[in-house]
């Protein structure tokens, strides 16, 4: 078996599509958002891509139809000003560094074969509070990307994220820059505690901003709010000793 | 060396065989299960299988005679109402994520090569706790599958198991629909806390029921009431603290 | 890089040569016992073996010259009565399962190149306790080499060893069978504990009945003395508790 | 995707270049010793080395800058007595031991092409407390390599480093020692706890000796000051329990 078996179900016809990654990772902030991205833009799903870098596993849903665990890829056609949209989202990462390359690399050559211009990852930024307003921080690979990232209401923050970005999500960057693919991380800041539809929100709305999308957000917003609900109670019950900003870094 | 190597001393002519899996998991019902058909079905061993993805390890026999770690292909013709079987059996899954894929996809490839139209991996549920009559849980490729399960009294309970399947028993489900071979997962509930023969005969009921078997069971009934014998005595010394369920996962 | 690089200083012509291996384990008991073979038959290193597998590091001699770590073939020629031997000793074992794997294969590759037609591989059993006159347990490829070894007073107990043989002195054997290459595991009692040359004394004993050979061991008995002293004064200072038999597997 | 990427920025022509490897590790001595020579000798960037060997990660400037982490080659013409220079930097050595293995194959076979003939690996030996003028230490591929080191003040102590020499310090000479290319390792005295510009300048002090070379050295001087009211402050707050020198292994 190889290491990785993208399997295509449709071989989608993109115009200079953006790709858009919204894997695990801290506060499950990327992955929120490029979820609730599939659901609005009624997107397509095209190709799974099993790997031996994943954990030997099938999910089992309601029924008790299994599902070996996987990545998976979905087009969405004409969005916002007339973009084509790839997305990439799945329940795991790579295991191992050797594990994560490989897959991020696979992703790059997907990217190419379809004329991917552009990509953005989607991620958190653990900054170990609770956040009122998430920003938006960002990281890229050239100069002009910074700028435009700039006019979007993107923050770029000396020193943040000091210790880089782990994962898919910086892997796309690193690699995407080797290959002259532009490419932009957007973390919504977020706890780090939570699964957190907030840094989600915030994420959206920047790149709904970038890409001239109108997405709706009121379904992260309820789940927003349930968890301000819960984490309120929680609150009530113990106070707790806050972890301090350094001990939290930013995987993807 | 290649990373698994299967060594067939014959290759039986088999009909649409079934793959039959039992490799050690929770409470090693699923090995119980299949070592207990091979006894009952005097099944004929046909292949070695052997692997970096094993420990580097030989065994010892009581005569002194060594054994490199393995899994191992047996068949039986026509069983019951005139079914071919292969058996897969064996010390140890692979140690890593990668050779759980590679030593899965193995199989699939001997399993292809035979012309298997089906697929059962047997495997335990842990559940926490001591179980006076284990129901059967199952997981399946496909809906029909599900309720032909159904119909010979295997149980599909939503949430059940929350986990997934880890391991061979998932695995071969996962490759198998990649490969469009149907296949189940057939669940005895246990405790996980002792090698479980009542999970594993109640593996069995069902999978006579299935494939039409007549499997004496007298066997396991024996070791289950020592096990019984035993886990009462513990009980009177000590009125242990029950993990809870949601405590134990399933790996198969 | 290749994972193994072996390179042959000399490609000495051996007839029917008995390959015997002695690399770091419990107590260190196969490696003295090679290494004092080496000595006293002025063995002449013909290869050296490098691998991924090992560590990434350079031993340094107290010159400051330096050597990376690796393992070394050796030959004595006309041994005993007339007997070609070659000699497998080295630093360290492969720092992985996979590594011990492509390790050991490398080595039966030698050995068929050669036309290696017997191996002992050499080892300590760990008995977890100070033993006055370690037995020297053994594990076969077939019933006719064991019954050979019997006659020259290697025991072999039945449930010794219980956890079977781990590392380099059990996958020669295990893959020497696959080869068809008959192979024994000779292996001295030891507590495990010390590096133990008392335990290397009992096992080139056996191994010298079986080859014919005279070998002188006053070095190996002095070395054994000075580890008693030392005991001996430990004990005086602290009477520890003992661990019990059942937690010291074999490792080779 | 390779295991190792290297990306060649201009193919400069060298004369019998010297190849310098200065990658992170105790105190940090080899890294800043080199990267104080990239300074100082204004040397060129002309390679870049990606690797799945390394962490899954970007790091990102103050601009908001992402790079892919790498090992990075400089050259520097005419240096000293008309010497060429090959200088080896980056933020991290490979993450396992076969990583490690692949990446110094990797720049023995760049040092091949450029047709390096000699070796320098700069690295710091841990010694566990401070030192007030730290020592060079050395070790060597061939006995002339010492002689000639000795003549230049490096010193080679009996037993030290007794553990070896770990990571691509040590790797560069041992699989330098294999292709025929003498290779020395530099050890600057450190105590290992902080990152060391005093044991950084000793190591440059002597290998501007060997090369004849003029190396400004005040930059380190400065940054040594700034260590040593460091702790000067700390040792005032605090008597620490100072860990025994045998702790303290060499990683290079």
């Amino acid at each position: 078996m190889e290491s990785i078996r993208t399997i295509f179900y449709e071989e989608p016809e993109l115009k200079d599509p953006v790709l858009i990654e919204g894997l695990p990772g801290v506060g499950n902030v990327g992955k929120l958002a490029a979820e609730h991205l599939l659901d609005q833009l009624d997107a397509v799903k095209f190709a799974d891509i099993f790997s031996k870098h994943f954990p030997p596993q099938v999910t089992v849903d309601d029924d008790g139809l299994i599902k070996l665990v996987n990545n998976e890829l979905y087009y969405a056609k004409d969005v916002g000003s007339g973009q084509d949209l790839i997305i990439l989202v799945g329940d795991y990462q790579g295991l191992t560094p050797e594990g994560q390359y490989e897959l991020s690399d696979n992703i790059i050559e997907v990217a190419r074969k379809f004329g991917v211009k552009r990509i953005y990852t989607l991620g958190g930024y653990g900054v170990g509070k609770m956040i009122e307003t998430p920003r938006v921080l960002g990281a890229a690979t050239d100069e002009e990307l910074i700028e435009e990232m700039k006019e979007n209401g993107v923050e770029f923050s000396k020193g943040e994220p000091g210790s880089g970005i782990v994962g898919a999500s910086g892997l796309l960057l690193g690699l995407g820059k080797i290959y002259g693919i532009g490419a932009v991380c957007l973390m919504g800041e977020t706890s780090g505690y939570f699964v957190d539809p907030k840094g989600a929100e915030a994420v959206i709305k920047i790149l709904a901003k970038i890409l001239d999308m109108d997405i709706d957000l009121s379904d992260l917003e309820e789940k927003a709010e349930q968890i301000d609900m819960i984490t309120s109670k929680l609150k009530e019950i113990e106070a707790p000793n806050e972890p301090k900003r350094e001990d939290l870094g930013y995987i993807g």
